[in-house]
């Protein structure tokens, strides 16, 4: 029914709420802010950094995101303290049906495609031991931009030489999920936790609540 | 010392959290959450739209940011609501100091440079009695995109036909203190509630309290 399957990686694949633990341990008490105001940031470094044309790798922009998010709740980035967090990107956990469910859609061509840099892609990927279900590991890196960017999306459309249509792009992230739809894929939104759809005038084809939602997609 | 002065407008000039009174009145004790989210999901939308480049006026993108707003805390997004919340922003009270500033500023060309349509710029600036200040209200809709879009910051130094350090950019937002600075304008940031400077690699040559500490900075 599709050419490929190209998933996103940070939210979708991985747990990015999985720093909240080492966090905690580091600053009790403030582990989910951290974590949550640490996420935000560094999505708008992305955005930002993208929109001023002053690019820096993802992996420098999580460091300002970090530095930002502990300076805001009033504690101190020392160099000892944002190098362990940010270290903790390189062993995010994958969501509980990940394997099985790459294991399963196996059967058409996957790839990642990604705000990561390729060095910490690989390194989450080979972490989580998912490295064989990939053909293509993208990265916006690339193009020195970050999505939603058309120029990052059209990394995807170009490595499998197919209509954008014929590709399958999933992503929980709704602002990732409309600027896919917007460049032009087949998009499928991940929704794990009942989020309310973002209002950016374009919606996914499809809404899952786990990517072993994907399965009758395909059938 | 500077051959003109350019204002960001909302959060700047005019207080974007006045809209948390009315915010209370419709929905007892979300008042306070709903000004917040929606400004964080206005700002988000508009480097999103000027990312994946699907524009879509200041005006729009400011419904759209209360709609998914009011929906994330569980409230009806009904037409007579968000019609009379975003009816708010033409009547968005200014800061305390900001008419005594600028007649004292106003011995150099003022103009305003914001991301709001023209005819919302204009209805907000005559409902505070501020129109006289100012020679020029530019708007990024002249280019159908927002800042930090380099292109919009454009638009002042094209006016004014100066160089761009000679202008004087000023703003409340940390992310346009980066995206003016980045451009090349000479920044003030108006740090009113002992921020933390935001991590984008390039930061104000002034900070100052409130529009009355540019004073100093132009003698």
């Amino acid at each position: 029914m599709f050419d490929a399957i190209v998933f996103d990686a940070y939210g979708t694949l991985f747990d990015v709420q999985s720093v909240t633990q080492e966090s905690e341990r580091l600053f009790p008490g403030n582990g989910s802010i951290i974590s949550r105001l640490w996420r935000q940031k560094q999505l708008e470094y992305s955005w930002l950094r993208a929109l001023m044309k002053r690019y820096a790798t993802f992996d420098e922009i999580n460091l300002d995101a970090l530095r930002y998010s502990l300076q805001q709740i009033g504690k101190e980035p020392t160099d000892e303290v944002v190098a362990n967090l940010a270290g903790q990107y390189l062993n995010l956990t994958p969501f509980p049906e990940v394997s099985e469910a790459l294991q399963e859609l196996n059967s058409v061509p996957l790839a990642i495609l990604s705000n990561g840099t390729p060095s910490s892609l690989t390194a989450v990927v080979q972490n989580a031991g998912l490295e064989s279900y990939f053909e293509h590991i993208l990265s916006a890196d690339s193009v020195k931009s970050y999505k939603p960017d058309p120029r990052v999306y059209e990394l995807a459309r170009v490595v499998f030489d197919a209509p954008k249509d014929q590709i399958l792009f999933v992503s929980s992230n709704g602002w990732d999920v409309a600027g896919a739809k917007q460049f032009g894929f087949s998009v499928a939104w991940v929704n794990r936790s009942s989020k309310v759809q973002e209002e950016l005038g374009v919606g996914p084809d499809y809404v899952v609540e786990s990517l072993t939602g994907l399965l009758p997609v395909l059938s």
